[in-house]
Parts: structure tokens; sequence; C-alpha cells
């Protein structure tokens, strides 16, 4: 996955649209994450870890890693189409490589192919504390872009 | 995917473990997910259609559709094994086919393939209504057996 | 996936314009793989077990295995569409659920969802012998209907 | 997709197995595929464009994109495991992102995660010609490690 320091900024167009947008997607509010990157082809998500999102042991529930991976994929998409245009997600898989611990999860989505009907993104989660960062998921995903309902 | 009169029952011990299970998992409470088939190889999980759990269109979120459909599939691979065991999704595929609409949602997950190690379920997310039933999710999980935390 | 009985005939001019499609992949013939059904969104196809299409355990290989049920799902979204279209695949997954063994394989692809745009199809793998049938391989495909190139 | 020079070299005796088993697989012969890196973690596989390996408008089938992609992840995961072990594909997914033209193709498995069951790999496979190299695939696999048969 290309690194952040390779992605150019988002216009502040694009970065109010994604936040516009983040803000009506109820699950988000209701999960509780933040929306806290939009650059150009790269979107990153992050949510806290707290017993509301967990899964019976207490990690991260697969469903809410997963959340976050998909719509940090989507809005990556959606920063490379032009402003009349929305994305729906078409398909994603994901791996989970290791428990969801740690005192937040960052989803990170970046677009590796943008067309004009498709868009594919990688995604990738990280447990994150004050002194460590580990990989925990990996994903795929492809996302269509449809024109936007007003 | 085989219909639900070809699975049989679950037994009450099964039953119950994959209730007190699925009680612990903050993220279905959260969430207002219901536990609603227990048999064997087959468990299904329902949610209501509210704005907490919505995308920015008012359906019901991709992420929300994948973390009902994963939990589906990960309890029905566990119905398979013996109460020794309980299981982590190693990776999972989801296809969102239509907008998740209607009054809730029907997750169903069925084992195509119970392994000692791994297990292979295939998950479907129906919409529904009193009126209809429409598929709007298909999906293909791996899911790996270990021995079960106390 | 729903039974052979519950699909239609396909008209002879769409089997016809799937044989000759199928004739014209250089790797369906260098495998010696055959059309063997060709049905209103399912199709399926056959690959004889021989040395040439082995992995290195004398099992059908997972590329050869794919290969036929990657056909098998192109095909079947096939020929749901108008005669003015071809199909692309725009991905899969596919799980290796026990050893390709058997005297051949058969590869299966049933449309799940037929739209004007994307289709998505379930195929199923299956190692055949005189005495039994057993599967080997389940996936999910996403396919993209384009213009007929002449 | 960490880059080629983050891998260190594979010892000789992990070249050798690999080389050996690559030999053993029928299906790689057929292709006319040719192992080309094999660095700890990451294996690299070639596959020259021809008629024989084409779908029905002359670019490389997605089946054998896969064949050559599949076998580079197991390659790459088994290159970290004990040489007591050899790997069996458990699932894999591949995005098909454009035309598998160019000279030839390129096939590279990258490790993720090793670990003492499961690993997972990340695919990517490039269509090279003299003046350049294109991404057309990019794809996700999960391999178990097993006991060598001998």
């Amino acid at each position: 996955m290309p690194d952040a320091a390779t992605h150019d900024q988002a216009t502040p167009e694009v970065v109010a649209r994604i936040r516009e947008s983040f803000g009506r997607q109820g699950l988000m509010r209701l999960l509780g994450a933040e929306l806290v990157q939009v650059a150009a082809g790269r979107v990153g998500i992050s949510l806290a870890r707290r017993p509301e999102v967990s899964q019976q042991h207490g990690y991260v529930h697969a469903g809410a890693t997963s959340a976050i991976a998909d719509s940090a994929g989507g809005y990556a998409a959606l920063t490379m189409l032009p402003d009349t245009a929305e994305v729906l997600t078409v398909e994603y898989k994901l791996n989970l490589l290791a428990p969801a611990a740690g005192d937040r999860l960052e989803a990170t989505g970046v677009v590796v192919r943008s067309g004009r009907t498709l868009s594919v993104c990688q995604l990738e989660v990280h447990a994150v504390t004050a002194a460590a960062r580990k990989l925990v998921a990996v994903g795929q995903q492809t996302v269509i872009g449809v024109p936007r309902e007003s």
C-alpha cells in the first residue's frame, strides 16, 4: 500500500463533500467512528475500542472493523471522482489477521485503480496504542460510481 | 444455499452456548441485532432498519449488513464443532446486490464445509417487509476453530 | 445454489454464441476443458484430470480449477444479456475445500443477480468419478457487461 | 505491497525446495510459466503471452493469470515456513483491473502475515513490455501450512 506521503492533498471541496456525507452515516455516529484523513485517493477513519463495538472477547467486532474499512475505501474512491458522482460498494473481502485490540483502530482505504465506472481499493486496519501500531486486517474492495442523488 | 428445511435442529446445549456468546457481543446489542434461528449448520440473525444503522441514503450501512452476516456464519460454523471450541473469522467476502431497504434485514449463515481446523460458510442477507423478501447481499466466509477460552 | 432443474433452456442463438466464444479461448483448449451445459443463467464446464493440469501432488492445480470456474460464471452471466453484449470478469473469490481429485472436475456457474452493468454468480466445482461427486471448490464472482467487439 | 528491496534473500535450501516443487507442477509447465524470483516472503512467476493461454480476445485468460498469481503467493508463504511444511491454498480473491496484454505477465506474491497455521499474501500481476509495466490484477490469498508429504 502506497505511503501517505505519496498522496496529494484533496481539494477543500472534496474534503467538505466527504465530511458532509460521512456526517449523514448513522452507523458511523453510532459506532463513534471519526474521519481522520482525506487525501486524494486515500481516506482514514478511526474507531475507539469500547465494549459497545466488541465481540464476545472484548476485541473490536469484525463487523465494526469492516464498517470503517468499507467506508474508508468508498470515500477514498470518491475523492477521485467528479462531484456529480457518488459511490456504492459492489463487494469487498477482508482478512482478519490478528485480534483487533489496542486503544483504537485506524482503517485506511487507498485507491489502486480509479475508473469511470469501477474503482478498486486496498484496505488496511491497524490497532493502535500510544506505543505500537499493529496491522490487524487487510482487504480489497470494488466500488461503482453512480450519478449523485441530490 | 440449502433450504432451512434440510437442516437438523441444534441440541439445546448448542443453542444455549450460542445464545450466551451472542449476548456478550456488544456490537450486536448496539446495532439492535437479534438471534432468530439456530439449527445444525445454519444460523439466522435479524436487524431492524433504523437511522442509527444507516449509511448516507438511509439504507442499512454495508458495515452493519456485514456485521450480522459475519456473525451468522461464525455461529453456523460453531454449531458443528465440539463444545470445547470457539471460532474466529479468518476472512470473508460480501457482494452487495441491492440497497438494504425493507423493514429489517435477515442474515443467514450456512455451513458448506465443516472441518477440524477450517470451516467455510455461505452468507445471505435478505431485506424483508410484510409483503416481500429480497436478496440484498451474498457472501462467502472462512472461519477457524480454536480451543475455547473459558 | 439453485438446482439445474430450475433453469430454463437457453435459446439456440445463445448456445451458439457461447460455443463460438468458448471455442476461441486458447486456454480452454490447452487445458482440455469442455463446455457441457448452457442453460439460461447456468453454464457447466468439464475438465479431465491429467498430469498436464496438476499441481505438485497430482491433484488439479487451483489455477486450472479457477480457470474453468471463472469461465463457467462468465458465460452464465452472458446467457442473460442481449446479444450485443459480452462480459469481463471484474473479480472473483474461490475457496478450495478439498483436493481436486476424481477423474474430472465439473465447474458450474449460476447467476445470482443479473444487472444491466454488473452481474454476480456463484461458482461450484465438483470432483467426479463413476461412483461419486464431491464438492471441491466454491466461489463468488462479479462480471461486467460491455458492448461486444465484433 | 512492500518493495522488492525490503525482502531478504532466501537461503539456497529454500530456493532449491521451491524450484523442485515448481518443477513438479504440470500446469506451470503446460502454461509455460517460469519462476523468476524467490526471496524471503516474496516470489515472482513470469508467463509469456501466447494464443494458448488466451481468452477469446487474445489477452491472457483470467484463469492463467490466476494460476501464476496463486502459485506465486503459495510459494511466498512457503519461504517463511520450516522445511517440514508445505502449503495449500485455502482461498483467494483476485480483481482484474485491465486487459492482460503486454509481452508477458509477472505475478508477485508477498507475505503480509506468516502464521504457524495460516498465512496471508498479497498478489499483484503486471503486464510487461520492453517499454512499460502495467498493473493488471491485484489479489489477496489465504494459505495453510501442513506437514510435508515425502
